[in-house]
């Protein structure tokens, strides 16, 4: 039929047609999406200038502007969407970091996981979608490069390694004896009592051993995500709207699951938002305004960040940072020299080897990331256990800050994966680090 | 009836009754509103930390939250309740004034218009629901307070201060050759062609005395101002919504009043919308970006500011910016120096001296500002024509730089007023200001 179909067109549509056919096909079975070149924001023209409705990436009730390819644009640009609050950057004492290029690095090779042929690291970036990446060698720039919509003095979603600020600032009050890790939530915050938070320790939600009934499964519509995501959002609610109206009323909502808390690593957004309220009300702070008096101003960050907010004006402590791509460098910098950057003592020392030593890795093992061997969750960091000592904060989409403290080295990485999961960018990142690490540690 | 009922009361509680009663009276016949003190938007305690629901001013349909007292908080937090785009601030060569505070200021003396009662400068702040406010004498801060939600490193809503910028921007683009002032909007826009802009001159856009079917009568449910802002609201649009659906569809539509243009000054937002597109067309820039590149950096600001946007993330170039005060007082000290500022110039002297010769008083004494006698309007300022020369940027709820060349004065005030109209609020400002100004001549 194809064929008779071929017929009564000239030959000149027909190769049109065909040339369409095969690149359809392509695009169905070999690379659903476009690729990093096609999709890049700049070259499609959204948002520039005083643009035409047609040029237009618009808040949609169905999210569609943080949707691949658009989420391209929208990574780098998210308060042009949403609601955002600031996380100020230091006014005095900014650092400037020395910059010493290693144009070796682009021709490294590494075999990607589940593959052997191998890939140079210059080729990872594009295949991961890469829109920035940082890697610092003992405390200086050694790479920098920018692509899609981010720029030096740009900002990019961070997505969960939101949650590591989060647990980082939550460890840092147990350091601080503002919070005992043994103590259950409903100690510090009474409105949990009735929630599967009241009887989960401080230390389970740090560490994300709770139990909870809460699915973030998106293919879902019954999940629990859907109610919490409903809540957080900041746009007016439709008229009959009966749900909770921000993260804290939601909060209280969330139920226990069967298990009991402290046993499995169960990685849900929900403890990280738990824990925010839990800093803000220990502290008496907002989480955007504690995170820039004890980190983003100490630190010397040059770009105010912002985190998305709910209709209160909370922070989505569980996802909701952006921030600039070498201000991300100086925090992953203070976390390798155990708190000590820019002149002083900023976390304390016995704090980052708390995180280094990890945590449950038998926790760990019963989560549904037990392809990742032998890591473990700390204070909302992932450790891998590696023989470098590797640890990461993480986010959907491809976001990273990895420290190699054997080799000296962290890389920060913003990107706009059209996959959430990384599950799928894992396999040219992971190797790929790893074997700038090593050409590192022989240099 | 009322003695009556006082009757069956005991004394006590009589006492407290009158005295509600009392303070309701006056609230009703004699101040409408909480005063400053009462509505200080800190004690509150609206959105701190991680508010509960009482404590929240979400982002309604009905806009609640820019409504006094409300409006007390959310001056200084307009992103926490709309998509924003920032107006990057310098990151190299900072300006830093030199501070010489002068504790006399407090004591001045003037008597507010159409009153035989004097009013101290320090009275006149509250008086004014003051946020903050800056005056600056040869270059240096010679007075500087925060009140309200406003802190030394936080922004304020410009309000129609930001037409000022967009004006400047425009009349910028004049000097440089890239606009023609006699050209008509269509040559740069034609899909204006059909609208009231079409056969409008750059000159009379930058002057607004265009002639337009536009009322900004809110208390008029058919005014044309509910079209321009159901157009530039940012959220999704109501599901049977057909209307312009950005800045960019609602600026073909206005039409043209019966007048000519050029005639008569008539104040209207649209025209600085209009000049925002023709500043991108021209320049390829949007507003934000090329106020940073043209102002904000070389001036040497401190904080990012940012503009409100449409659903296109067009910034709402006629009333949107928020800005730190100090930042702002760096702009009013450029134009005060006729564009020389932070070891360089930033704008053509001849640019400033065109300002500061003022509009067609005649074309302003036939609009509905001529209370405001003798004053002009041009390039988006308004201009005094008193003895000192005084010339101003103005916005609604109290926003102003005013700018005293006599007296070698500037003076940035952030407000947050009960009433929007600056009719009420200038009684107790521009004679506070002229105070300032004699002082300062006869130091």
């Amino acid at each position: 039929m194809i064929l008779n179909f071929f017929k009564v067109l000239n030959m000149k549509k027909t190769t049109l047609l065909l040339l369409t056919f095969f690149l359809n096909a392509t695009a169905l079975f070999s690379q659903k999406y476009l690729n990093a070149q096609e999709s890049d924001p700049m070259k499609m023209g959204w948002m520039q200038g005083f643009p035409t409705s047609e040029k237009t990436l618009a808040l949609a009730s169905d999210g569609s502007f943080f949707k691949f390819p658009a989420l391209r644009y929208s990574v780098c640009h998210m308060r042009q969407f949403l609601p955002t609050t600031e996380v100020s950057a230091a006014q005095k004492n900014r650092y400037n970091f020395k910059v010493k290029l290693d144009p070796k690095i682009d021709k490294l090779e590494f075999t990607p996981l589940e593959s052997n042929i191998k890939m140079s690291w210059s080729e990872s970036l594009y295949k991961n979608y890469t829109d920035g990446i940082l890697i610092l060698h003992k405390g200086k720039i050694i790479y920098e490069k920018y692509f899609g919509a981010l720029k030096p003095e740009g900002i990019h979603a961070a997505m969960s390694v939101s949650k590591t600020f989060t647990g980082t600032l939550g460890a840092m009050l147990v350091s601080e004896g503002l919070l005992d890790e043994n103590k259950t939530a409903d100690f510090y915050i009474p409105e949990l009592k009735n929630s599967a938070f009241g009887d989960a320790t401080i230390r389970e939600i740090l560490d994300m051993t709770t139990s909870l009934k809460y699915s973030e499964d998106y293919s879902d519509p019954k999940a629990e995500v859907w109610i919490f995501s409903a809540a957080g959002n900041p746009l007016p609610k439709p008229e009959n709207y009966a749900g909770p109206k921000n993260y804290f009323e939601y909060l209280q909502t969330v139920q226990k699951d069967k298990g009991k808390h402290g046993e499995v690593f169960a990685y849900k957004t929900v403890n990280t938002d738990v824990m925010g309220w839990i800093i803000s009300r220990v502290t008496g702070k907002s989480l955007t305004r504690l995170l820039s008096e004890k980190l983003w101003k100490p630190l010397g960050t040059h770009v105010d960040g912002y985190y998305q907010v709910d209709a209160s004006g909370i922070a989505f402590a569980g996802g909701g940072f952006s921030a600039n791509m070498r201000d991300m460098g100086m925090f992953g910098e203070m976390i390798r020299k155990k708190g000590y950057f820019n002149k002083k003592q900023i976390l304390p020392k016995s704090l980052i080897e708390d995180i280094m030593r990890g945590g449950s890795q038998q926790a760990f093992k019963k989560s549904v990331y037990s392809s990742l061997n032998n890591w473990s969750y700390r204070n909302m960091w992932w450790i891998t256990h590696n023989k470098n000592g590797a640890f990461a904060a993480r986010g959907v989409h491809g976001q990273t800050i990895y420290i190699d403290p054997a080799a000296e080295m962290v890389i920060v990485r913003f990107a706009s994966h059209p996959e959430a999961k990384n599950a799928k960018i894992d396999p040219t990142s992971l190797p790929a680090y790893q074997a700038v690490a090593d050409y590192l540690m022989n240099k």
